[in-house]
């Protein structure tokens, strides 16, 4: 693992203040769990212990399936009194390795934890486990009119625990905005007790005062410091959130959804200005990805396709050939969320009208029909898992301002082919993302992980966007891969306040160690 | 001070561990901000000392006029160092007496930091020192299309950096989301500098290491934990805010503001899901007066009117009368924001119909004009300043589920009145507020501050809020009046987090003493 970690710039050694898993350890858990909520087999483990990359393997020889947060909080208590690390684990879409184990860490999965605790219809405020996926959320709460305020590529296997922990952004962030504005409340277990006097066992109703109840469905709430919002985007380092109350939103009687070509990237932003300003309100998402991306996902995934592309009737990708005639270098999609179908529809033609007028976009397609909708997101949703198919994937997701933010792409191909890793050694250079959120994804997509390939990328990609004070991380998260890299966007002084704040909370760093922050 | 603070539920002693002023730390002050930095005049010192309300009175013999961060960094290392106790002013319009001082703390105003650093036309983010008038920004980013996210009736005193420490909500909310949200980036001033190695007197370039700088522009950044959440909405406990980064909204071509009559309180909820449902994306505001807060409004201040209630042609408040057949019991302004005039007319035009049809509105007006459209807001904004004319106030700002809202004004009516505390006494009980947003305000308009009446409302309205599991404070904050009252909406677990978290960044408690956080 040494030689893994080095491929992957991850320079750590395992803490030995931590306990090694002992049988009377497990029995323990299986006290608390029965023994179907604790898993040692270690073919069952493989699951727990690699991420949805593949790129990152733990060692780890228990998982944990807690249903209740009381489990959680005598799983936690124990852990802590034996000084075993702990990794939380959702949905294990995670992107930056935050979410398995590095070592032998324990898994405490929120798989179990899946119940809707309650759904409010008149104010739309869910309240549930933090396992609970957030397709499946979704779809509950479509039933009662509502939508989750946020949705991603992997919500059919993500949790709702395990987005909250990332401050997962995705597709609509430009419009119904991020988790820090929509969680309304966040039951946490804490991995000790802060309360003096409060230390007993694990056996006592709360587990040792170390069940952080902020659970409330209210929009305004100004009782002291916000402390909810500390966990949202803390990747399990300070805590297991067991449960969610968060806003819904109205679901959207009319949505429209566009495909469109662009010539250029000046295009691309020029259209999303169009878009912001003849759009307005109804505005629920602006994405782009470049040629190269739409090949990609035609190729890799059954059924996919480019209307602006593949010839009608050509299902499939067989039609679409990296640098064709018909391919334009970039594609936006472009979708608005509104109350009434015809004022929609009116704004959007004279939005697509006005876009091809001024020449920013080449060609355009309107989807006429749920399922033309669903097949042009698809295109989009696709991207990540085209990748990830094709082979290794050095995976890059930054905040820049729009103007400079392909040039990022165009700069890393030019390095890489100069070295000798252009599309001859199978390297390619993509970009795609929420360009509405100044947010791109920079992906290099290779045959396999190599250490010359990512010490050509590394810290060249991080200076970059340090240069443009923008982020090494929009979305994703630090987890294991950009924890050395965090001084990159945040101060020695605003490093230090975290691990202070960490320290409050967790001062034996059992939770999910070797994370976020940068080793002292 | 001892009496008026027993006036005011505020049982609260000087900390002996803070300083006296002594006239060498006056002699310091002027060597960092020259003479007229420097106020020591007792009749200058005045409006320092006591809040809006004229409900606080503190007794500081200093406060301090900084023009730059640098300067505050300078200010907080000498008063760490001296351990003189500091009060953070931004435009000293906050509600619960937690921007002046209680006893002799040194009040650092930002009045002189009121410079816009930068704002971005293209992306509407605004970078502006924490001193700037909300109303003032708000007319800035104006001239290049843009709005403020936030909005409320003290917008022409309060600073962006009071709005912001505090957390304000206001009057759209509902449309805009929370600071939570909208705020991209801080830069505070701590008390102590985090940094070992790094503890240099007040002369290096950063003080002693303790400017936080957290001012990015981004929309999207997840470089570790959201630190500037902290901040939104710490009242000065934790440090003293310099500077803001914050995200503007596109300022809509078509406005439009309804004023309407509602026969009940039930008839109000109905409309504001009528509202919801029908003019769902172009929504901004829902709010709502009692009949009494309509006729205090027309009474106390000069040019409001309620055209809803006052006859054609009769300007001014005369004609209004509490409790005249004209009057109805309660009146709502619904405002929309879009980007297509029509398109709102028409869909503002078919929720007019669907509620007066329905019986929920009795009768309602359009503002035609922007001039109508004002007056309209006039009378909702004016109410604070119309209680505030007319006596003592005793302000209550809680969030409710909206179905038991207006309960709690009732019951706190049939309270007063069966002790001898009804109108008769001078003692009026009303009801206003952010009901879009579940925010009510409840206010007792009495004579004078009197300790009986304050224990009739006392704890009776914590445990209302409480036994509802609401808020006692949906967005003024908790500062000196609330602080004790802390624990009806967070556990002891949770105020114990917030404890250690101020003991982090203020070991020495000199940041706003006594406020926020109950006595231990
Ligand atoms: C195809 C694909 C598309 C994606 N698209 C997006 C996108 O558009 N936007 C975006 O932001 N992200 C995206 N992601 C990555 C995103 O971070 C995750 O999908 C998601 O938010 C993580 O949820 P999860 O339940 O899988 O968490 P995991 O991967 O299991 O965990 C993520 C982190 O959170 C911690 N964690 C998980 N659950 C808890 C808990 N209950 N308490 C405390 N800590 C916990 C883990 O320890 C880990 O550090 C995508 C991933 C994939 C595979
Ligand atoms: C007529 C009227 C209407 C109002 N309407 C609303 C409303 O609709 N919604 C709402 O939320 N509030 C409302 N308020 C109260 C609201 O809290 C304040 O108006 C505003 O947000 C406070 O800003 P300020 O600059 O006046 O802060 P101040 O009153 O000066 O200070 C408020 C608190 O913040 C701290 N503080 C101030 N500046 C800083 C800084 N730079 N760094 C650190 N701490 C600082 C102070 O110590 C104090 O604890 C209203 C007030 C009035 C008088």
């Amino acid at each position: 693992s040494r030689c893994a970690s080095r491929l992957l710039h991850v320079p750590v050694e395992r803490d030995p203040s931590f306990a090694q898993l002992l049988d009377k350890d497990v029995s323990f858990f299986e006290g608390v769990l029965g023994r179907s909520g604790v898993i040692t087999d270690p073919d069952a483990l493989e699951p727990f212990n690699r991420d949805w990359q593949k790129k990152y393997f733990g060692h780890s020889k228990v998982a944990l399936r807690p249903k209740t947060t009381e489990q959680v909080a005598e799983l936690l208590s124990y852990c802590s009194s034996r000084r075993l690390a702990v990794v939380p684990q959702g949905g294990n879409t995670g992107l930056v390795g935050g979410s398995v184990p590095l070592y032998d860490e324990v898994v405490i999965s929120t798989a179990a934890m899946n119940q809707i605790i309650e759904f409010d219809d008149v104010s739309g405020t869910l309240v549930a486990q933090a396992g609970c996926v957030l397709q499946a959320l979704d779809e509950a709460v479509g039933q009662r009119g509502y939508m989750m305020p946020l949705d991603l590529g992997a919500k059919g296997s993500c949790h709702i625990g395990g987005n909250v922990s990332t401050n997962a952004g995705g597709l609509r962030l430009l419009r119904y905005g991020s988790l820090h504005g929509s969680v309304l409340g966040l039951q946490v277990v804490l991995p000790e007790p802060l309360m003096a006097g409060n230390t007993a066992g694990g056996s006592s109703p709360d587990a040792g005062g170390r069940i952080l109840d902020l659970l409330r469905t209210l929009r305004k709430d100004n009782t002291g410091y916000d402390l909810k919002q500390l966990f949202i985007g803390a990747e399990g380092t300070l805590g297991l959130i067991t449960a969610v109350a968060i806003q819904c939103a109205p679901r959207p009687p009319s949505v429209q959804v566009a495909l469109l070509a662009c010539p250029s990237f000046q295009a691309v932003t020029d259209t999303l200005r169009a878009a912001r300003q003849r759009l307005g309100e109804v505005l629920s998402a602006v994405e782009f990805l470049d040629a190269s991306c739409s090949v990609l996902a035609c190729e890799q995934l059954e059924g996919v396709r480019n209307p602006l592309v593949a010839a009608e009737g050509e299902q499939g990708a067989a039609a679409v050939t990296h640098g064709s005639e018909a391919l334009s270098p970039f594609y936006m999609l472009v979708e608005t969320h509104g109350s009434n179908q015809e004022h929609d529809l009116q704004k959007m033609e004279q939005f697509l009208e006005a876009v091809m007028a001024e020449g920013c976009v080449s060609d355009g397609t309107l989807a006429a029909s749920e399922a033309q909708a669903r097949a042009i997101w698809r295109l989009r949703e696709g991207v990540p898992e085209a990748l990830a198919r094709k082979g290794a994937v050095y995976k890059y997701d930054v905040s820049l301002p729009t103007g400079v933010m392909y040039d990022m792409v165009t700069a890393l191909r030019g390095r890489l082919e100069a070295a000798g890793f252009g599309s001859g050694a199978g390297v390619q250079v993509v970009g795609y993302g929420h360009i509405g959120d100044g947010n791109l994804h920079l992906n290099v997509s290779a045959p396999r992980y190599d250490t010359a390939l990512l010490d050509l990328i590394e810290p060249y990609v991080y200076e970059f966007v340090a240069r443009h004070r923008g982020s090494i991380s929009a979305e994703h998260g630090i987890g294991l891969m950009k924890a050395a890299a965090l001084p990159y966007s945040k101060s020695a002084l605003a490093i230090e306040l975290m691990r202070r704040i960490k320290g409050v909370v967790d001062p034996h760093g059992i939770m999910n160690p070797y994370k976020v922050l940068p080793r002292g």
